[in-house]
């Protein structure tokens, strides 16, 4: 058997998320069509994290296996070649292939996820920068935000920022980084751990934009942590701000 | 009768450009008739440059005149209101609106036009980035094109860059600057002159990549020039790369 461990690139806008769904099409199905079609029997993709509706990944990994053994270069151009004749197939790009050991896991050997997003915090709606940014038109304080990003850093029970549904065994994570920076109007916040809880992401973004827009202070990340209830804490940030950057392994 | 200077932003991909065409969607179109719905007359609006089908702006630049006299803020949010009940309204917005005097004039009064184009120079064509970025595969060699465009700048007769259709009078033209910067896959090449001829700016762009690609040496770029004829030019890159960055005034 050989293993192969895909780096994949897609535009989330239409997908209803990576994971494979009756009635709704998703990343998994279509890129499993494509590589079927290549490899010429049934594939299975394991994906690092399953991504959510309408987020984007500059850098999602998933691992494959087959009986067939080709170079990784004819299976990136031989799923690419197979994903261009699919529904919505150039939404999504093979950008590396590599052959892995059996050992190798994209979930579980992840070390770490890093996850991107975007927000513009200018005055108008741009329509050319809309599709991967959540549109803020209050001025943020940037300053603000990064000191309460800091309070969310290192080990803690992110319960008051987890969604329903996270299937999660513990609500404890440990956030490694939230790096956050400005250019011209364009807010990046980048967010790195070894795994995050169910749209932890999302809400904390939610939150820390209520810090930037001065309706909650940093230290009240201290008391939202403390109370461990979703209510506490901001808004679900929109999908299309979130982008899955890269998943490192050892 | 007051004049407005408008400031405006729009995602090219699904418009037949800027100028007003029987048939075809354009974004005079959807502009002036959100125009006419909030001012409640006819409004005919005058651009600094006619962006062609697929090219996009950040900051094309238009005046129209009208009987009322409203706040500039007013008039802002009353176009976009309107221009999101607009099919396509949603990928044009006023990002700046300005009184000015009638002796102002978008296209006459411009003093410099700066225009963008982006290519994204990876072994795979992006997803996320594909909608204003062209994709070239092959690593361009970018200490030759900034010497070749070293070679585009000042004062020429420009006909071998100038595409069938072109009204200008003259082919002479002068290029005051051109700058090449990468910033990991994303080439971009920032173009700034008084006036541009036709497609002028895309087919720069299908040569300077020739000169990337080793086809052509940029030394080859002043023979070009002196041939005077369009056939010696490399090809007109893809509108869908263009971007009208900024309008310059005094």
């Amino acid at each position: 058997m050989n293993r192969y461990k895909l780096t994949i690139e897609y535009l989330g806008s239409n997908f209803c998320g990576w994971q494979r769904q009756k009635n709704s099409i998703t990343v998994q199905e279509v890129l499993e069509t494509a590589a079927k079609n290549f490899f010429q029997h049934n594939v299975v993709l394991f994906a690092a994290g399953r991504t959510d509706a309408g987020v984007h990944a500059e850098g999602q990994v998933a691992h494959l296996d087959t009986e067939n053994k080709y170079d990784s270069e004819r299976v990136l151009y031989g799923i690419n070649f197979f994903l261009d004749k699919e529904v919505m197939g150039k939404d999504i790009r093979v950008k590396k292939v590599k052959k892995v050991s059996v050992s190798f896991n994209a979930r579980f050997s992840a070390k770490k996820k890093i996850y991107r997003y975007n927000i513009l915090n200018s005055h108008y709606k741009s329509p050319i920068f809309s599709y991967n940014t959540w549109w803020v038109s209050s001025s943020l304080n940037l300053e603000k935000m990064i000191k309460a990003a800091e309070i969310l850093k290192g080990r803690h029970d992110f319960s008051s920022f987890r969604a329903k549904g996270c299937q999660a065994k513990s609500p404890i994570k440990t956030l490694d980084n939230i790096k956050i920076t400005k250019r011209k109007s364009l807010i990046q916040l980048t967010f790195t751990a070894k795994s995050f809880l169910y749209n932890q992401v999302r809400i904390m973004v939610g939150t820390l934009k209520d810090v930037g827009n001065n309706l909650i202070e940093p230290d009240d990340l201290r008391y939202i942590l403390t109370k461990k209830l979703r209510k506490f804490s901001g808004v679900t940030a929109p999908a299309k701000g979130l982008t899955l950057l890269k998943v490192l392994y050892k």
